[in-house]
């Protein structure tokens, strides 16, 4: 039996979608047990009326609640008794537990796993690796994309042995095309960490490193994992999933600009409709924290129950696969290097 | 007059594009002297049989070519008969001319015109700012997105004042909503750089600055200019650019996957075409390069005679709007506190 706990405040549908989520990952896997957290008499209440298996499903009582401008670090300090912080402690805690499930608070999430779960041996700092699809029909894993503003080096390269050991592991990627994110393909662009971590990358076995990658090829398909600080690849991320939408609302408000482009937008109804899924985050999943001593899944603010499934999906893969140990051993041959 | 050199080599389309662009823009503006720089009788060749105002245009020899693989610092010191080199050398020793316009490369254009030309009185830094249009009509300038990979918060100041002054001078944006490029909204986010820059901003009166903004809302149409180091800023940028690129590309392959989408396509071909030339970078212009003593705008390495003409426009209403002068004098305001 895999056991995961599932944060069910904190996001934009909460609490319908991650007990839906839950709901759905406990028929889909025979061998999952599913702990929630949060207000109990809210989520009997959610759970009511709905058939599901009682001997794999648990309610933890939390009935704290995380505002938006809260701080982390108070988050972590003050709020023991909210969704969040009890499955991080519940996490921390008990041997039998492998992983969870938030879509709250980023911040509050990084900083209480960091502070309270603690790292992989010899991970110096975790880091997230959300997936995007590629045009060919593949996805690429993006790490960091926020966990980490400022890195050296070192840091990189143990995003790239993380992520490409998840990447493997999780999504059956064999031997994966990992690039460095730079402004320019040559080895010597950049700044110095970049041109550090090149000549590191190029030494590293455990990594399939593929060279520099602009960032205007994210989609092409060629790269598998994609290394970068937690700014640039904040931006990387957050760019394309907000050029995506902001492009196709602006073709849906085109074609209801004339007669003629509607008639030939229902004729391609199926196809923009597949376009709208293809670019929804919401089929990928959420975007795994690394390097962390036990498994911890970010799902999207604005996940519905699909998402949380997929959520829910990851921690199962990761804690199968076993995940955070061939990590520690991949990591344990650089470890000199550790800074 | 307004004498402006074009660099008519180092582009994809050369010399076809740079002279076309050159003639349109001649033709457009009576009081425009062009000076070309690149093997004449390659240059002849390409102006034969072609009307134009010869007592408007020239051509300066320059038969060097510069290889793609050549370092930015080699090209400076010893191609000064390139035609961008003998571009930037005229540009700094005669007075009767105002600007250049390239499409070569950027490496070596950054680097011959920061130890050719210098910069503008207190400038620190010059900073490339191209334009990108936004889903409500507009534009929004990102200046850096490339030229400094490392940045200080007095830097990114300056490139608020130096965008700021080009949008409201070139394109006519009156007080532009000037945001900084960050991780999250709220002012604690990011690193040093951005906490102390976000500071400044506040308390910069030749700014308008609305606050961070998520790379997620650069097309939204709520910003006019956005600030970044020359790192995260290439991303944002690039990252644009291919996705709307990529996502286009999958939209038409998809198209012809099924008889009914041809037909629905058909109808909407106008609008498809549009959408394209939206996004289509080439109808923006160049990325013009900020601070330097003399104007300097970098077009596309893809660049058609279109793009070419609109580089040209570009630099001509910056010479006339007198930005350079109008950037010297904001800059000083804050001078005191320059590192």
């Amino acid at each position: 039996m895999i056991k995961i706990l599932i944060d069910c405040f904190g996001g934009d549908h909460c609490p319908e979608a991650p007990v839906s989520g839950a709901l759905a990952a406990l028929k889909a896997n025979p061998d999952l047990y599913l702990i929630l957290t949060g207000d109990e008499s809210l989520l009997r209440k959610e759970l009511e009326g709905k058939a599901y298996d009682t001997g794999r499903l648990e309610i933890v009582h939390a009935p704290e609640v995380i505002g938006c401008d809260e701080k982390p670090t108070d988050v972590v300090r003050l709020k023991r008794n909210s969704s969040m912080m009890k499955a991080i402690i519940l996490l921390r805690d008990r041997d039998d537990i492998a992983a969870m499930v938030s879509t709250g608070s980023t911040g509050a999430l990084v900083t209480g796993a960091l502070v309270r779960l603690g790292r992989i041996p010899g991970v110096i700092r975790p880091a997230f690796c959300p997936i995007l699809p590629t045009m060919d029909g593949g996805i690429v894993g993006i790490c960091d994309s926020g966990a980490n503003v400022e890195v050296t080096s070192a840091h990189l390269r143990q995003f790239a042995i993380m992520a490409s050991l998840y990447m493997e592991n999780v999504y059956g990627v064999r031997n994966p095309r990992t690039a460095l994110l730079n402004v320019g393909k040559e080895a010597e662009k950049g700044d110095d960490i970049r041109r550090e971590t090149y000549g590191l990358l190029q030494e590293t076995e455990s990594v399939n490193f593929v060279g520099n990658m602009e960032s205007r090829d994210l989609l092409s398909g060629k790269y598998d994992v994609v290394v970068a600080d937690g700014f640039s690849g904040n931006v990387l991320v957050k760019t394309t999933e907000g050029t995506a939408l902001e492009l196709l609302k602006k073709i849906k408000k085109d074609i209801y600009s004339r007669t003629l482009y509607k008639m030939g937008a229902l004729l391609m109804s199926r196809m923009f409709k597949e376009e709208k899924e293809f670019m929804n985050y919401q089929n990928y999943g959420g975007s795994v924290l690394l390097g962390t001593s036990k498994v911890v899944v970010k799902g999207h603010g604005s996940s519905k129950a699909v998402a949380v499934e997929k959520c829910i999906e990851q921690a199962y893969k990761m804690e199968v696969s076993r995940l955070s140990g061939k990590i520690e051993t991949e990591i344990a041959k650089y470890e000199h290097y550790d800074v």
